[in-house]
């Protein structure tokens, strides 16, 4: 899955409603009325643990079958899969009538084919499982090197379109973790469908059972209950708004990598080529202005905003972009908004835009320190220092010169695959390929050596 | 530092007490009483933090030669800092006559030289700040690479000796990390002195104010306040005992990376080469027992059981061990005494030793699976198979062939330096030196590429 995935707009809103929101699961979902939540989980923890040690020696041919065996097994599922797609969208619809997210809700035939060929080319990586480094020769002769080997048990949080379901348990196992998802409760029967299509397929190519894990309460005490199994999960993954990210961060007690907000700027310096400045910033925020990695606050160089902003203003109006600008930037787009405080640091996920001229690249750098979130910063430059010194000084996921913020990435970036973008700062930060759902432990070859 | 500091024995109980403990902090430490310890740490974390943007950007040469001063400024200061430790030696021995730890609590001017050495020795290290990896050209024409950077601000908190304290802040400095520490109440006068000196020549050195903070207060609000600070700490480091991990693990909103706890086990194959077996058994229980990569509990093959504990069991009583054995242990070894399942999986930190008898590997790998902590585990053997698979099967931060888990350490494994052993999965795992003490960000060096 790409950046596409993290934080649409609705899905936002969605993850911001539900922890308040009673939810009463579906009436076929919970199949034994008798169990309670604690010892739902529990029993399905301890499945999953179980399976992690051998999943992680599978070898990297047996996990290719399966994820191909997987991919034939969702496409031959198709109609069962837009069956029980169906019932998410009936309830849906009955609720609620947002029709962005119904379409990303809907399964279709060719979104099962894509997810499908998802697999598929996850299967095509290369396996990171097993692979050292560093590996020496230490002056008592014992050879020390790290292996890498699967974290173990990932829980992913998340809401979203179905087909995250595939990818997060596809990217899982092709690097030998099992996985716990708890997708949202709007797409509960597809996410049914799917892993248990998975799971069959997965097993038959010889997947243990329970490697593969979905949480299917629905409630919000699941969610609560799930963050304090530190005895069976190793990693939370949560992917979603502010108020996911506020509930993972205060309950957890299993080590957290977050996926949160983008509020990404680009910085158009005096010495910037202006067509690609102009080119930049429209892709930046007009392509896809769901997703985290889209511009949220544009910063221009004084020294160059009465030439570049007009034609700026003009393009992006025209695309319908809403322009949000301090007082210097209505000088040069009259039909811009006046900006508040609130609309610096605000990720808008829409055709909204913030613009602020500022006097030198150190207040553009500045205002990025105080109002972005850490996670994509862009310099339009032709100045080689300045280019230097904004890569170095600026802290964030990814930094970019000349280049559009959508193209933080894990596939733009090589990774081939990514679960999501990572804004945690340790372990992995910026996009999170198979490498990252791993981990290292050292392995020593000796010959009887001793500590003095 | 090293494993040497980490989880002595009454470390342990200090801390295991002192969460219960309501503490009085000596009246010359809290300067200003009308001060409440939340506004204390938010002016103290506001001065940490804003120091971490130019502490990032500081050269190489700029922090080893601070790193040298700080190591002068130690040494000119023996008397003073001899002063403030008397100080905490009076409170010590007052409240309590724990004689080994009031001497890990002992400055002596030898131990103000090492400590200034371990200073001058983190000098000489690699800076891993600005070493970048996986530089690739995208098809698109873009370079895409990954840089190392500091984490930020890092909180340690530790129960140990002084000089932990000066080891903690030299490999932060070196890291490019502000560090946040908050050492033992019983040592608080003689951190206060150390980070006074340290600060001092480390400022005049160029570096920035702020950058080496000691959390003076000594309560338990203190640490539970400070587990809250997201917006200011990017990352907690706790060291010591397990009531200091569970308060962590439940109170923290900020990344943890553990050095807890570790229950390591030896395994000699029924392959092993019998002196070889009993050199590293014996090294590994005796020759520092305090230690976390001690051995706790000794797994032996039942098929040279006979041949090896009658021999072993003599030496390590010899030695003052107390061995603690399975049935067939004390066949073998009539003065052991009778093992409980609880002796099974203790941390005994001590001249202490479970035994046990199993019937093949694959016992051996399960106990170890069931009772470890998954730091360090150790097999014995020749037999080239067997030595591949325990590597490759058992989960521990350091797996070892023909090895004493004695040499788990930084220093042994050849990282220069360590902050301590982590048993963290995420991010860094073993021994964790400076380059686990950065994190990476992408950098792009683009010409205008866009998002298609």
């Amino acid at each position: 899955m790409s950046a596409e995935d993290i934080q649409e707009k609705s899905d936002v809103e969605q993850i911001d409603e539900s922890p308040e929101k009673v939810e009463v699961p579906p009436e076929d979902v919970v199949e034994d009325e008798v169990v309670d939540t604690p010892t739902y989980l529990r029993t399905l923890l301890e499945g999953a643990r179980a399976a992690a040690p051998p999943l992680s020696r599978l070898a990297a041919s047996v996990k290719n079958e399966a994820l191909v065996a997987m991919a034939e097994g969702l496409e031959e599922a198709t109609d069962l899969l837009l069956e029980d797609n169906e019932k998410d969208l009936d309830a849906f619809d009955a609720n609620n009538g947002r029709e962005a997210m119904a379409d990303r809700l809907r399964l279709t035939p060719e979104r099962i084919r894509d997810m499908a060929d998802g697999l598929r080319q996850i299967a095509r990586l290369r396996d990171p499982v097993g692979q050292s480094s560093g590996m020496q020769e230490r002056p008592n002769g014992m050879k020390v090197g790290r292996v890498r080997v699967p974290i173990g048990v990932i829980g992913i949080i998340y809401e979203s379109r179905p087909n995250v379901t595939a990818d997060a348990a596809a990217l899982c196992l092709k690097s030998g973790n099992v996985c716990v998802l708890r997708g949202g409760s709007e797409a509960i029967h597809s996410n049914m469908a799917i892993t248990r299509v998975l799971s069959e397929a997965g097993q038959k190519a010889g997947i243990p059972d329970g490697a593969i894990s979905l949480v299917e309460r629905t409630e919000r005490e699941a969610v609560l209950e799930l963050l304090k199994q530190d005895r069976f999960i190793d990693l939370i993954i949560p992917r979603g708004g502010e108020s996911l990210m506020k509930l993972v961060t205060e309950h957890s007690t299993i080590p957290v990598i977050k996926h949160d907000k983008g509020v990404c700027h680009t910085y158009i310096d005096a010495d910037a080529d202006l067509e690609m400045a102009e080119a930049i910033s429209v892709n930046a925020k007009v392509q896809r202005p769901s997703t985290c990695n889209a511009m949220e606050t544009l910063l221009v160089h004084q020294g160059i905003a009465r030439t570049f902003l007009p034609k700026l203003g003009k393009t992006l109006l025209e695309g319908n972009v809403e322009i949000r600008g301090c007082e210097k930037t209505r000088q040069y787009i009259p039909d811009a908004e006046s900006a508040t405080e609130d609309d610096y640091g605000q990720e808008f996920l829409s055709l909204t835009l913030a613009v602020k001229v500022v006097k030198d690249m150190d207040e553009a750098m500045k205002h990025i320190q105080t109002y972005g979130s850490r996670h994509t910063e862009v310099i339009v430059t032709k100045d080689y220092g300045r280019a230097l010194r904004f890569l170095q000084e600026v802290d964030a996921g990814a930094v970019m010169v000349n280049a559009s913020s959508r193209l933080n990435d894990g596939y733009q970036f090589g990774l081939g695959a990514e679960i999501g973008i990572s804004t945690t700062r340790i372990h992995a930060r910026g996009p999170m390929g198979l490498e990252d759902l791993t981990c290292c432990k050292y392995v020593v070859y000796g010959s009887g050596q001793l500590r003095e």
